[in-house]
């Protein structure tokens, strides 16, 4: 019975058409479960800068701090490739991170049963299904640092400048072992520590954090190694925990390596309950407006705020099974189609699992 | 009719027993060529560190510096897991590189015929083989800029510099253009251009370089998008180029990939015809001294010297096609064996490839 609150980004390319799905199950939760989501709609990204000149209005940042989380579809697109580094679609995905203070970022990898055979992966490495959270740092890193250009051994040159703090690492840290004890209680921590003096920091402050949670079991793993045992063997993996730029790239792959990247939601979250949940898929211009996009992403990544920040995990699991039900009765949007299943648009996607709620 | 001089860095774990093998491999050439093949050995790694308390002592790199190029086994092993950050057998490694000024790592992730089960991802995805050359910077980026503490934001902070000049990017990317054009003429650059400032130089330097090898077809990518890619489709790639950290991950990704991590070799190369070649398997303790050891990475190592350093086209191929032979024969090591081929050790291995000499 509570009243939520959602700033709404649509965004470019498919996101309007994708987050509308997402309304739509979010009201069927709402009428089923006698909650009340209220939606504010926003600019950001490529649409921004063409209303606007802006990728990140000062309303957007406004209305996403004056609601209770934030739902975002995809920035971007070639369209705004020209356009000076400083007001590119991305950098409102940056600013949104470190404006609002998301410095935790969940990328669940999973595949699902209907959709094992999407899988890149041989079968035997993935039997049983494959369920990895990679939590990665989204506030700091060289993502953050200082760049520009200075004088180098050999002339001028560019840097950019990698940094964390123990405060950082410890509340992203701590994030990583908190979700590990609601999963398998083990935690990866992927690193450079051969080489990087953060990679370094991160394991001290690790180590230290072990003891308070005795349940789970930590590892470290070099982040070369991680890329490799994502492919040789990804069901090694529970929760995983890194940098920025290290988180960027390894949850890429492992949402490759699932399959079903149309499929994959994720979450931003800070220190109190306010979070920003969005598909971890593109904008996807080529096929904009076209009722072709997969909505599942989107639809999940509202479940993720259910339970992330509304801590609603009834009604967030009402969502998942009801995703799980259509898969497994063979609907599916093309990105998933194949010989035998029910080809369906983003819409009858979302009005099927609608009627799943 | 040449003669060269070879230093030999054998190293730990299983790094003697490959190098010996690779040792016979060259003995082998030399016969058939006419060629003479010296060897001077030298220490670095773990076994420096048992030697003479220091990971890499000075002579080891005067025999480097007085070679004609070096052979280099494996270093490292938890033995010395406790050795203080300085004298770190990976230290040993990152020293020779910068100190043999070795700025261009080339690492060729291939699928071989007889091998290709082995390969994780499905038949379809690598139907008709594999045969990707990363390369890798090798002596510049964050692993060789400052690191440290200093006052931060949230208190003290742990920092490392990613640092590019013009000159080292674009020595490098020649060297990718170079072997584009004895390849199939593509270079796609892998860099993070939308947040990073070092990636932005890259991109211009390449674009500058265009011109220059017009026959060659240039293209970016975003490290985040490549480590998909080389899941998803990894067919699309020819050479690949980029920056010491990523091309860390994205070769050994790459590697795993193949499913044939025992047999790739690579090169470090520098300004002249000078390299030091190893097989980018590590020191793998575990089973050092048992003659279970693949010794292929480290035989065709010394084939890519051949080919790289000394330019003997023919004897390169000379190893290369024995290796495919041995496989075809079905002869496997303990780690590529499978039901139905033969059983070698890493002796047995090392002479049936010197029999197909
Ligand atoms: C668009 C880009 C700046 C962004 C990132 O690197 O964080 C994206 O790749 C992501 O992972 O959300
Ligand atoms: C041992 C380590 C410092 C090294 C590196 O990161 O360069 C290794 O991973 C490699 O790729 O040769």
């Amino acid at each position: 019975m509570g009243e939520y609150k959602i700033a709404v980004i649509q965004g470019d390319g498919i996101g309007p058409e994708v987050t509308q799905e997402a309304i739509g199950v979010l009201k069927a939760v709402g009428a089923k479960f006698s909650h009340t989501f209220t939606f504010e709609y926003a600019l950001a990204g490529g649409c921004a800068i063409d209303a606007c000149g802006q990728c990140l209005p000062a309303e957007t940042l406004a209305a996403c701090k004056g609601a209770d989380s934030v739902m975002l579809g995809a920035v971007g697109g070639p369209k705004w490739d020209s356009v000076p580094n400083a007001q590119r679609p991305e950098k409102a995905l940056l600013g949104l991170r470190s404006e609002l203070g998301l410095f935790s970022n969940l990328r669940p990898a999973k595949i699902y049963d209907a959709l094992a055979d999407a899988c890149p992966l041989k079968a035997e490495i993935v039997a049983g299904g494959l369920d990895i959270l990679i939590v990665r740092e989204l506030t700091g890193g060289i993502y953050f640092g200082e760049r520009g250009y200075r004088k180098g051994k050999y002339g001028v040159e560019a840097f950019d400048v990698e940094a964390y703090s123990e405060v950082e690492i410890r509340r992203i840290l701590k994030n990583a072992f908190e979700v590990a004890m609601q999963r398998d209680r083990k935690v990866c921590c992927v690193d450079k520590a051969n080489v990087l003096e953060t990679s370094r920091l991160w394991r001290k402050v690790a180590e230290e954090m072990k003891s308070v949670y005795p349940l789970v079991s930590l590892s470290f793993m070099y982040v070369d190694n991680a890329a490799m045992q994502l492919v040789r063997n990804p069901k090694q993996f529970d929760v995983m925990v890194t940098s920025n730029m290290f988180g960027d790239i390894l949850s890429d792959e492992a949402s490759m390596i699932t399959g079903s990247i149309g499929l994959l939601p994720s979450a931003s979250l800070g220190d109190g309950t306010f979070g920003m949940y969005e598909p971890i898929h593109g904008s996807a211009p080529d096929i904009a407006g076209q009722n072709k996009a997969n909505p599942i992403a989107a639809i999940l990544s509202v479940g993720m705020m259910l339970k992330y920040s509304f801590h609603l995990e009834k009604e967030a699991e009402a969502i998942e099974n009801a995703v799980k039900m259509v898969l497994e009765q063979g609907m599916r949007t093309p990105d998933i189609y194949s010989d035998g299943t029910t080809l369906l648009g983003t819409k009858e996607m979302g009005k099927a699992i609608v009627e799943c709620i």
